[in-house]
């Protein structure tokens, strides 16, 4: 496996050309723009397939216009890994999301192919499509429409912020077949494949604060998210005494305080999760500094990695909102409640891939993913599925994105190390 | 003081008279409109006169218009005692807040009159002019000005919500004399007063809820308030985790659920205190469910009828800012602070007012007033001050406020077995 990681690593110059030629193709003023179903995206996948030649892989599309550049096994009929990520973009973003994954796909079966192996299955770079939600108000619909995953609605959906066409229409214009995407089959069937493998970029400062070049995923969060609770008091005198306040600033206040309470309680036990209430406001139009606020609305994400702990957390939190109700005397509507299941990483994989880091002297940690990412599209159809994160403390989504290619080899090397003992 | 107190009783007429002619005037649609120096205020002062007039009392008026109505004391230069309230009101305010306590204080005099008494010092119903800041924004104008103690820049302020002409020239449009109140000297000397008694509605719901007709009053608040505090953090993905965070709804929480802590706390040590955060907001341009919070903003009044509790108070208050700060890696910008000072009630006048309640068997409590009032002004003079509150758990300053006269007969009860007590 050293040699093949040598030969990876020798390949770095892969990478770089690669990286150079998206951006200077993409860049618009300081930031990317790879929009899904785009010229842009479609310049990124040509240019992938381009490199995918140049190496030799067999280059495929699927009905979504997904690319698959693929290093053939000896037994073809072996169910392939794929490693992989998406090539789109938000307006204004970074190169490296999404873009880095299909990079080092590349970078990998380019060393793995200079070492002179024959792996015994087909190992796949898949370029994503329309991964960001910016643009259809969907997300992952390049690797959910790959796993015959996409909601039934989503073809349908118009790009409302530019074009006004639908994904369906976008799909074709970009060489897709968005009928063949309605009627089925699947293009991929989870049951079918080894292992899907995304390096992505650390989208916070947990690396860069720890000094360590990479992580190894564990997991991506699952969420619950309330977009509007109402806490209604009762609006009242400056002066009103405590014993008969409907105050629904400190009903609010503690709601919050308790909900962070137990968020450290959390981690203190060794669970994962966040939370985060985006928006509390009182009423602009009735709220005065010598008025009891009888009013107050907010939002509530709260998310862990774990299933069973985002489970647990709706629990936690519904009996705090009726504690609180009673305590405090007033009512608290909930809202609408929206769940996204979390992507739970593969274990036998994440192990092997710290083993691997470890063999390879490459310092490393275990993070949980903030966000969304393609993997947890594979991840919820079944397929055993890993993640790599390259530090970058700058977030995403902004010009400011950066990654260092030293880095990114670090991750890169990992995964092909992976790569060489499960495939030769 | 039997026979003083059954007098007074016994015109308990007068005051429905006087109370319903008032309304009569100055309702437009459900609620009372008395604006402060307006021809309907002097409306309230000439009906006042008039009844007073019918009494045998002697009517005087003084630079600010306020009115007095005095019951000759057979040595007329002894410390008068002064009993009254306001007779403006908000607009859309109820009939009885302020004028319950002129109409109590000419309640006692006609029956201490009926009931032959010739008071040692001179007995005085007083009139308040302009109590309300609604109309001028400054407060206790008439009592201020009678004392001496309005501020300097306040005569030439307008009243901005309608006619926009200076207080001044409303003063002098109501028969007043605004050069006299510049030059003085004031019509009151502070050091020769006996006492001010002001009777007023409750604005709580209290004595409601404890089945009490009246309350002693327990003092007038002072207060320190901060009308925008900025809580500055850092905005950031939802996922963003807890070691890095610098949420402003967090810190601007967890601020609001310390201070309430520390409210409970100061009740349950036997301190009298009331706190409120009347607005509490995050930026309506950039909040959203899915982003932490980087600013919020919020309003702070916190109140107590101890001026050492307020000072107390400041203190905790900045200790526990400066913990958060810390703590949550946010900048705290308290801007601006004001402060009133308390109106401290006189103790003997106090308990003399809790044993004339018990000698006339009318149940009582003692009761910090949660608001300021005329009493605060003679208080603050170094005048000794005493109130009673009447049952009311409408609030004020709107139209449902509501009084049984049945309850202001036991409040004015309680007045006129003191004056009967002091001025024998």
């Amino acid at each position: 496996m050293t040699d093949a990681v040598a030969a990876i690593r020798r390949r770095q110059g892969l990478a770089e050309e690669l990286f150079a030629r998206l951006a200077a193709k993409t860049r618009v003023g300081p930031g990317i723009r790879r929009p899904s179903y785009s010229a842009e995206e479609n310049f990124a996948h040509e240019l992938c397939a381009e490199f995918a030649g140049r190496i030799g892989l067999e280059v495929t599309r699927d009905a979504a216009a997904n690319t698959y550049m693929t290093l053939h096994g000896r037994d073809r009929s072996a169910p392939p890994i794929l490693m992989g990520s998406h090539l789109d973009s938000v307006d204004q973003g970074g190169n490296y999301d999404g873009a880095a994954g299909v990079v080092a796909g590349l970078t990998v079966l380019a060393g793995l192919k200079d070492a002179g192996m024959a792996p015994a299955r087909d190992l796949t770079a898949m370029a994503v499509r329309a991964e960001e939600s910016a643009w259809f108000q969907v997300s992952y619909v390049g690797s959910r429409s790959a796993l015959g995953a996409l909601p039934a609605d989503a073809l349908d959906r118009a790009r409302r912020i530019d074009t006004g066409r639908t994904l369906a229409e976008h799909i074709a214009e970009c060489g897709g077949d968005p009928d063949r995407l309605r009627e089925g089959p699947a293009h991929l069937d989870p049951k079918r494949l080894r292992a899907f493998l995304e390096l992505h970029i650390e989208q916070g400062p947990t690396l860069q604060a720890k000094g360590l070049p990479i992580a190894i995923g564990a997991g991506i969060p699952g969420n619950f998210r309330h977009p509007r609770i109402v806490v209604e008091g009762a609006y009242g005198h400056v002066g009103y005494s405590r014993e008969f306040r409907r105050d629904a600033v400190l009903a609010a206040s503690s709601l919050v305080a308790r909900l962070d309470a137990l968020w450290a309680q959390t981690l203190a036990a060794g669970h994962n999760m966040t939370m985060t209430v985006g928006r509390f406001f009182t009423e602009s139009a009735h709220h005065a500094l010598t008025k009891v606020s009888g009013h107050v609305e907010l939002s509530l994400d709260m998310r862990s990695t774990d299933p069973a702990r985002v489970k647990a957390l709706e629990g936690a939190f519904e009996s705090i909102v009726r504690e609180i109700a009673t305590e405090r005397g007033v009512e608290i509507d909930l809202g609408a409640r929206t769940r996204a299941e979390a992507g739970v990483m593969d274990p036998a994989i994440t192990l092997a891939l710290r083993e691997g880091a470890t063999a390879l002297g490459i310092d490393r940690m275990d993070l949980p993913s903030p966000a969304g990412h393609d993997a947890a599209a594979f991840a919820a159809a079944g397929v055993p599925t890993a993640m790599i994160f390259v530090r970058n403390d700058k977030g995403s989504h902004n010009p400011d994105e950066r990654m260092e290619i030293a880095d990114f080899m670090d991750g890169t090397s990992v995964l092909g190390w992976w790569l060489a003992r499960n495939a030769a």
